[in-house]
């Protein structure tokens, strides 16, 4: 425990600060140190180099974020007890603390559990962790109710989770940064100045429209750009069929090295219940990061098995797969096709080919409406969605649905 | 080979062109790629989240520096031709392939032998791999030549490697980007703008001494600040004192495991020579990476060895030991009585108290005149080195060198 | 006459170079001097205080993206030769050379005539100053006939003048710059990255769709948040009255003194042809830039006629008309209540409150059909429109027009 | 009177937060807004075209940084009361308010009065004119005597005037800013971090040394290639020249028109007293800024008198006279020579070309010792200046004054 004020220089936003004991005390916790080893966007650095900062990062500058959103909100008048915005603050700085290796990509896989799912549980075990105050409270207590959404002021969870939450006001900004992508940059100090509270919903100001507008349109930029990129989606998509074929090979008796906390995960399945009745699963789960898996396909490469050996040498050498995206989906003769020509360029089996050709959708929305809507709060004193409010984001912009199908395969094959 | 113009974004230049298929080849052989997972500044991003970096963008970096500067020297009628123009590019392209895990940190740790002899290993490998040309020329042949500086026009390896070179410039203004001390900043463009050639030297003009001396003051403020702040120091002596227990451990005949490629360097010492005997080294050497080391000492933290695995959970968990820095060196006594509290602290041997316990000196010139000279070119055409040239930056200044000495010792006797 | 490559500092792009003779001496006409005085963005400045950058840097900076763009399209195999390579930038160069003071705002007020025609008299005008070459051409032939668009390639003028054209990318980036609006920030660099020609049209690669929908929508951004800004609009409708009022004042009789070579112009309405008449008129209107009119105001502050002052007081304190905007135009009872209260406010007659109470009209295209279309060119080699080719700007977004009412009245009446 | 909270886009800061009326009144006086019209670097814009912006972009960027400062300090535990961080941050506001056209240019010439004694008289008149409160003080009560000097506080006092005041952190910043000159970049937000008071004095944290240095050294920077480039000393010279020959002139009895306020001050010689007595003065020397200077010069362009009129083109015409920078002072016969010819050149008398070529002195501290010392606080308490704190930036370093001289004749006697 230390009582100093930290500051700590983030390329992003230039100074972060930390004037909270609690605060410190999380971040200096091992699962909280372990997202230094967990990249934000995967193998997107495959196609933008710079792009290789890591979670720990996200989450301190969300954290960063949220801190001045409370001060325009306190400053508007909204009421924010001193027990809350600590809360709110805990709540978004350990909200991706779930997260596994390459996050999203290998999710489900290494452990069949939802990283959200994750995070309320390393937020428990941290919690437990923590002293009580002579209340008997804990530290985590309103952090956990916020982000679960149990707690009563609910624009309180909308700051950690909605569609302007501070979560994803602070990976655009982050994204866009360290890719390179300087369209994705989006105003973010501006729409936390626009930030405001009405009826226990989080809105934004009249004024800020233009720039939620231009919020959403620079998401859906950087949702073609960089999220979904071809080769992003190469490299996931190999990820996937490697770990896949581990678990195949070692379901039939096969030995497979590697690091011992992930091999662990590898030839066992886990789903959250597992979790809830081993409690040193969490413990082992929070040992393995990108280091592991990258280490692990290394030595992966001169394995016997072919299928293996051969999609690890791909991953390593970046000799991806190529990737063609349609409107439609693929005519499964074109898929039987490419699996024969793939089966011969390999020499493996039919089946086999289905870890080299495959199939998949990319989906976006400008605006997810199944999500909660963005209220635009006027001068009258009047709330209105976004869809309402703006001259040309109409619905008819913001409801369509993009789905795109992408078909892979190898690039000798092109 | 494809034949196209390749655009990369980096967040420092905004775009990055790769226009030549040689580039483009030694890019994507797996000696470069390697460079993805070996971080430019090793443990700095314990204190500076964002200075992930890799090796990898710092290499394409130098490579557009340097392409700007021949475009700028051949404007200034320098002679140099395409066949030199696409060597000094390949020769700063290449210019730090040699670095292994966490690069100077553990260098003749893993492996007795300079980065740099290292780098001319594998560009002759590369080499040797690319198809020659009709007049049995190889494609690196004018690249390594300028990397010795065995190449007639020398000011070609001062581009590479001289006081004023791309890897400079792009590493400074890397290193300050990623790690947001903006203060580090240096004037790249307009040094560039500046070089000159004058009885072939690397020379600046006259209008550039002012940048110039911010550049020599910007790099000592990254010294002190970045390279060796206390929090680095402490990991990077961590991490030799690591490697050091597990070389002692298996030279006693204890099993010390991991990854494979790594331990095959844990178990041997090679040095330069071993490296020409067995021509399989440098291939074992180019699969090691950061992963492989971070993925080794999570493994090691419940190895039985009380050093081995307490110096492995304090660098996973970044409890590292605690720096005093000192203008003279540490008694001795106050050495012995650190030592004979860890002991106590730790449970430990004395010997064993070493590895927790030491000394070490830091040095920083603000110009270093073993180095060659900055030279200055006036608009009469003759030429001098910049402590003379410059009003304030004068030999007294530059010639300074400051030694500091630290002590480094467990936190818990602070 | 020079012959030496010149940098010049721009805080968008860090460096200009010029380097090209005539190009250097057209910079160094006082045609091109003046447009040091005439600010971009006229009163914008009272809202965003530094947006106060000049027409000056805005033609360099747009000279340099030209100059990249070149660079560009000819890498891709266009056909453009150096005369028309020169053509083209002292065309875009020169592009804004006729904008008089407060640029827009007072165009046709000071003269009535639009300020392309004026940049197009200043073009001939520099042309005969300049040396006709041995084959009796000037260095501007080819700049007027480009930006005439009577030069064959028209793809050139496009450059000048399109949706996608060099005038439009710097000012974008420049206002976003200087007016601090870091939301409208356009990926100028990726855009030209992205041109190309296909059947003598500028089109834009495949892969810059993304950039270019951001690029319409920040300009959209731009429109609304900055250019029709309703203090800008406030400001601009004031010296619109102060200078009707002028001239009113004068064609009475009434002596208005103020700076000798405005006055020339508020004394007299001169149209195209007077300027074709009397050659002398375009050097005049060339003494003349913001300097004089915010010096002319001053001085009106104290002028006995009661509107002229009150308007003028009311400019040089930022005192300005409260504005209203609306969907709907506003109901002619309202204005003339509003009217009614101003006669009683300033103690003036029910005519002259026209200078103080008035409506107008803002109107804002996504994209202007009019004018030419973005063309989208394929990797097969067709073209197709950006409005059938993204995803989500069609054609129901990109042809909505939106247009606002707005009505002005002294803030005391609110 | 407004109730909000405002906020100012700032292209150096993002955004800048107006949170108190008093203050919000103070900038919407017109003795502050016309500062609008008062570019902060004068004549800087003919080399660096982006440096256009005002003093009062900058009085208001210094404000903001003191409100940073105020926070810094405060969270360190300086006791600083409402009422003094509130005059404190008026006191930076106004800090400039006394500046007439052309900044420093221009000082003493237009009205032989220092700035600062201006933005006194400026201040209490203000202070006039605000409310007093119920115990008979005045808003700007305070502040003045913060400014002066006079407060028991003394640190505070340096807050707006000393080595490492917000006016200087400011304007490095913003100049660097809008000049381009990237390397003029301060850490502004690292340094306001390390601020502290020690003894009722400003000081700086222990941690802060190098980025002080970095400060001085930028500093010095600035210094030579923007404030006291040749091309910026040319124009300002010819300012001056130009000035002195208008007074002349209509001493002689010549009549030399131009806006009404300048020309009161060209008729006659005001000092301090002078405003003292007439009360109206200020008023009437509140009216006049950049715009009539510019105005005033374009029209004398076609004034009889051959030395006002050579004069006036050239500095519209940006022809400025040559100029030669030496280490010694350059020899009288040198001169005589030079105006010689600029007799036979202009066709003027030999008295007449002491307007046309003269000499004059640059002077340039890394550090004034004149001015106080930076301390810099150590973590024992103890209290040392800088230049003894700094390994490198030694007393010899910071004593070292250059002075240079320069001498200025017309450019076609080269």
């Amino acid at each position: 425990m230390t009582n100093k004020r930290k500051i700590i220089n983030d390329p992003v936003y230039g100074f972060l600060t930390i004037d909270d004991d609690v605060i410190f005390d999380v971040i200096s916790h091992p699962y909280f140190q372990r997202q230094r080893h967990i990249k934000q966007l995967g193998f997107t650095s495959l196609v933008y180099p710079g792009a290789v900062h890591t979670r720990f990062s996200h989450m301190l500058g969300a954290l960063n974020l949220m801190t001045r959103a409370l001060e325009v909100l306190k400053v508007k008048g909204v009421a924010i007890t001193e027990e809350e915005s600590l809360g709110v603050r805990l709540a978004i700085l350990l909200h991706d603390v779930g997260h596994g290796p390459f996050s999203h990509t290998s999710e489900r896989v290494i452990a069949d559990v939802h990283h959200e799912v994750l995070t309320l549980m390393f937020m428990r075990r941290i919690n437990e962790e923590l002293p009580q105050d002579d209340k008997g409270r804990k530290p985590l207590d309103v952090a956990i109710s916020i982000f679960e959404d149990s707690y009563p002021k609910h624009f309180l969870h909308q700051l950690v989770s909605s569609q302007l939450d501070m979560d994803r006001l602070d990976y655009l900004s982050r994204d866009s940064f360290f890719s390179g992508v300087s369209e994705g940059v989006v105003g973010t100090e501006r729409i936390i100045n626009m930030l405001n509270v009405c009826n226990d919903e989080l809105v934004i100001d009249e004024k800020g429209i233009y720039s939620v507008e231009k919020f959403i349109i620079s998401r859906r930029l950087m949702y073609w750009q960089v999220y979904m990129h071809k080769t992003v989606i190469a490299a996931d998509t190999l990820l996937l069929n490697l770990l896949r074929r581990v678990r195949q090979l070692i379901g039939r008796g096969i030995v497979v090295s590697g690091p011992e906390y992930l091999m662990g995960f590898m030839s066992q399945s886990y789903d959250a219940e597992s979790f809830e009745v081993d409690a040193s699963l969490l413990e082992r789960f929070s040992l393995i990061d990108d280091n592991d898996v990258m280490t692990a396909v290394k030595g992966w490469m001169s394995h016997d098995d072919i299928v293996l050996s051969t999609l690890s040498k791909q991953l390593v050498h970046r000799h991806l797969a190529a990737i063609r995206v349609s409107d439609r989906p693929f005519a499964s003769e074109q898929i039987e096709q490419l699996r024969m020509r793939a089966q011969e360029l390999y020499c493996i089996s039919l089946d086999e080919t289905a870890y080299f050709v495959g199939t998949g959708i990319l989906r976006n929305h400008a605006y997810d409406f199944n999500d909660q809507e963005i209220k635009v709060l006027y001068k009258d004193g009047s709330c209105r969605d976004i869809s309402e409010a703006s001259d040309q984001l109409d619905r008819h912009f913001l409801e369509k649905q993009v789905t795109k199908y992408y078909i892979y395969f190898p690039k000798e094959l092109k």
